[in-house]
């Protein structure tokens, strides 16, 4: 898998967001795309996945713009079921000379399912450049063993709905797990199916798309399994890199009466720092999980 | 200082908001506040802050929805003037039973000056609360020297015009820095002047306007001393609890060709953990500050 160089975006939307994301540009508005809620855009329950509304929303801003994204913060406003489809509009706020202010609205008719507000920005040549943390270390995805859910219980996954068909994970040990970091985890993730075979590389989008596991993390730092209904699902983008598989390094901050919030880290496995995350979210436990799919049959 | 409880937004505004702000609620208008851009609202070069436009957000969102503030991702779009007055407009985009999902404008005429998404939620008894991260030793604010801006070097302060007038920093050394971390840094910080003689108490608007110091971790990320222009300002809310000073421990994460990103945790001196904020900025050298510094004159 290789990576297009952040500073061009051809075409302003990248192959692989056109693979995944199925966005078209509208023949006549300019600033309008669409895309169809096929099953790989939506949770295991038929409905939009978060991930992919923040993954929208950075190749939104991409192919308005003609810049690389910077950042967006991708507030979930209403649900949106598979089939439906979708009106993406991106209205640049502000206009630098290497950095557009973006908002980018999702909807369906009247009703609004997301509104992100965002930066894409060129690079300059003599702008500061560097990392500060550094990549944990953990074993190689090879060694480490398929991650199926919170709490490692059966979801019972269907296996042709849900975001799932197209993004596996490992779980990856860290190996200097610290007993006073409960909210701390880490897995691999990459591609698979037809969005591996055709090996079109990382963006910005996939990545997002990748990373929305916060929950999760956020839930350990409470002692439990768990996940949560997403708030918003933010990305701040770093360096390009070339990675087949991405670590995420979760990082559970917070939570209170049920609501909470929490970090990812986005490496290369040669451990660049590709993006970093956040999200907040409504909380619910494995069990609470499992017993409200029960009902739902 | 005392907090007022997360659970009670006392009339949707919380005094202390009130105070720093200067929010009024427009007579006519639901869900409209005003409040006059003066001098401590300020950054020192007479223009507006972008901490106090994140703090406008937070307070205005508790003060509509009457909800406490759960989040907030404030994207600064333009400038204003000292002496300008600022309309800012509440959206409740979608409620449920225990969050709003709320999205604010922050205007002078037609020239939008800042827009944010964000949540208020009402903590529910039975929800999930924990913390990840346990906070990081220093020395106690008393023995810690005061922290005058990037590079410690003399930048001219005004003493009239800007948000130092009414908070105060102190550099706090970690007991354990790391050297292959180099853009993890702290400080302590509380309000100063009238706003800490009345003692009205935190609030999630307070944390936010004294947490924007990101970009100044993130240049130490890359091994110089500067800061940045905020592109947006990020706080996520989390546990309630009394402090006279803040500790604002920083982590730069990443910069490539001049636009970085990076976090703070907002610790209380007894090792709670108040909120959580990031950042993405146009970053500058202190040297590249202080020129600019010099030709406007």
């Amino acid at each position: 898998m290789t990576v297009e160089s952040v500073g061009e975006v051809p075409g302003g939307l990248r192959a692989i967001d056109r693979q995944l994301l199925g966005l078209q540009p509208d023949p006549v508005e300019p600033g309008v795309l669409w895309f169809d809620l096929v099953p790989h855009l939506c949770r295991t329950d038929g409905r939009f996945y978060g991930g992919a509304a923040l993954a929208v929303a950075l190749a939104a801003g991409e192919a308005v713009t003609g810049r690389p994204a910077l950042w967006s913060s991708t507030q979930l406003v209403a649900t949106a079921t598979q089939g439906e489809r979708v009106r993406v509009e991106t209205l640049v706020v502000a206009s630098g000379r290497s950095v557009d202010q973006i908002q980018v609205r999702g909807s369906v008719g009247d009703r609004l399912l997301f509104t992100a507000v965002g930066s894409t920005a060129t690079p300059r040549s003599d702008g500061l450049s560097g990392t500060g943390p550094v990549m944990p270390r953990v074993p190689e995805p090879e060694a480490c063993a398929d991650w199926r859910g919170p709490g490692n219980v059966d979801w019972g996954l269907v296996p042709d709905i849900g975001h799932h068909r197209v993004v596996e994970y490992r779980a990856a040990p860290l190996h200097a797990a610290a007993p006073d970091r409960p909210g701390h985890l880490a897995l691999w993730t990459r591609l698979r199916g037809d969005m591996a075979a055709a090996r079109p590389g990382l963006s910005p989008a996939v990545l997002g798309f990748m990373a929305d596991l916060v929950p999760l993390a956020i839930c350990r730092a409470c002692g439990v399994d768990g996940a949560g209904t997403s708030l918003d699902n933010s990305l701040r983008v770093g360096q390009p890199g070339d990675s087949d598989w991405v670590l995420l390094e979760l990082d559970g901050h917070s939570a209170v009466g049920g609501y909470g919030h929490g970090h990812v880290h986005c490496w290369s496995q040669d451990g660049r720092l590709l993006a970093t995350g956040t999200q907040s979210a409504r909380l619910a436990t494995a069990a609470e999980m499992l017993a409200r799919r029960a009902r739902a049959r």
